[in-house]
């Protein structure tokens, strides 16, 4: 069985290794600097440790696992154009370091370079491994669109958003952990544990990161906070808050997230405390604890045994409470 | 064997019979509305004759006729935006009817949805049909990206222009017809000479279209002509003028080429005469002749009989000659 970190030093050397074509540059050069921007790597981990854990050949997983993370590179690059970002990773984004066209085009071919190294997948497994891919790469643009819609909606429901963050976000880490079990010839209720595993860690995930932005501890998070209700993004610590508010509260949270030229520290200040007040930073703690349940119980019922598993258990652990 | 208008139908109902997604509108109907445009499909077309003419069943190829024509499409959605195009084929273009984001997610979902229909060949044939189809994806995008460069240079060769087209255009057209052989199970030479034939035909098709541009009747062509000279686009035409154009007929092709605040007839009038004068209908005319020729060769040693190739050889020619 592979340590967490001899896998995440295998990752490195693969996209290290990625090679593209040298012309045209104008396509290849932001495509290069999108993957040597770094993250997390965590969908290919995610990947290898599922073919780990099931005594698949890792080697046998690498083609998809490079897929898979170079698509999710594709969304981001596409992602910061609609939502005229201007930095990813510390970094310019690619659409203002060279501009829109640059971005959707290099985006293009990233997506069809994200299939060329997921087809190098073992004959055999191709089929399996293209249908989740698929379905989840549509399910991705779908989650994409549910968070530009509810940009300009007047009300968002706490399960529409669940909904969207399960398609934006959760599905593709489901998918990764689904592929890597694939490729290690796992049976089918496994498939659907390790999937459904993915889909709850992704789902506590992202309500971590809605948590962080407004309650990290800015040194250890390494970005400033409040970046979300400046935004008036419609997260899930907002839209429960909103749920809760009455009177002044509510009047005051509606007042803040109808512009974006207060001044920055009033605005967050002010909102946190409401959010405090109304305990919102506890239930969303809460609610990341139940999914971060339903993902262990989802463990529990694999079928390798609890040692193998165990790894799983402190990474996903770690996921959850993480600082930054 | 099938004829053509038969194939022709099945295309148009597989077509129709298409089915996306309810939700979200804001995703899918801009695809509907990109697929419902029409346009010639060829593509799929071209793809199920090869099928037939190696003597495979059309129905295992309609999967990846499919999915060739909806990621034609998707290069088209995302080409307009790019290309600032106001209409395709009559209609609004999607980012012009709805909005730059819009049409890059919708797009994008295509791309994936084109995939998904590929993915749907047999299992058998899956790795080699997506093998021709993710690199065909890439180049059409290499393709898009050095028309998009030419804009801007000086200086385009006739070599580099072919090379343009041939990326943008033939590879698409030659992978239809490889993919539509692949599934009918044709040897390897067979292979080579379907796909060298798209490409032949592939290229010869663009100079048609660049041909047409300037010398299509209007009644025919079913649009008004002159719009590649008045945008200064650099076709073929232009570029052979260029090469072959001295003291006076240089300097005017110069200065209309500088600008688009040009009167449209002048302008368009102006640059034809020198067109006409220097024969540069006529060299491309003969150009397309040296690739129909090629094309008619590559046929030539394919292993099915002279009869059922000959399906092929009148439409080739009804490609070339078309006038519209």
């Amino acid at each position: 069985m592979y340590k967490i970190q001899e896998l995440q030093e295998i990752i490195k050397k693969e996209i290290a290794n990625i090679r593209f074509p040298e012309q045209p540059r104008a396509l290849y050069e932001p495509i290069e600097y999108t993957l040597d921007l770094g993250g997390k790597r965590l969908r290919p981990l995610l990947a290898l440790m599922a073919t780990d854990l099931f005594d698949g050949d890792i080697k046998d997983c690498i083609p998809a696992a490079m897929g898979i993370e170079i698509f999710h590179n594709f969304t981001l690059l596409h992602d910061d154009i609609m939502d005229n970002a201007p930095i990813r990773r510390g970094k310019p984004t690619v659409y203002r370091k060279w501009n829109s066209n640059v971005a959707i085009l290099s985006g293009d071919t990233m997506f069809a370079e994200a299939y060329k190294a997921v087809s190098l997948t073992k004959p055999a497994l191709l089929p399996p491994v293209l249908d989740v891919f698929n379905q989840t790469a549509i399910e991705v643009c779908e989650g994409q669109q549910y968070d530009m819609n509810f940009e300009t909606m007047n009300q968002v429901s706490i399960p529409e958003y669940m909904e969207m963050i399960r398609l934006k976000t959760a599905v593709l880490i489901a998918c990764s952990l689904k592929a890597g079990a694939l490729i290690a010839g796992a049976k089918e209720a496994d498939l659907q544990n390790i999937y459904d595993f993915g889909i709850h860690i992704g789902l506590a995930f992202q309500l971590k990161d809605d948590f962080l932005d407004s309650f990290g501890d800015e040194e250890v998070f390494g970005k400033k906070t409040g970046g979300d209700i400046f935004e008036n993004k419609k997260t899930f610590l907002y839209l429960k808050a909103l749920e809760l508010a009455k009177g002044k509260d509510l009047e005051d949270l509606k007042h803040y997230y109808s512009a974006t030229d207060f001044d920055f520290n009033e605005k967050v200040e002010a909102v946190k405390k409401i959010f405090l007040k109304l305990g919102v930073d506890k239930i969303t703690e809460e609610r990341m604890e139940e999914y971060y349940k339903l993902a262990i119980s989802n463990l529990e019922n694999l079928s390798p045994d609890s040692e193998k598993k165990s790894e799983f258990v402190s990474f996903a652990r770690k996921l959850i409470h993480r600082d930054k």
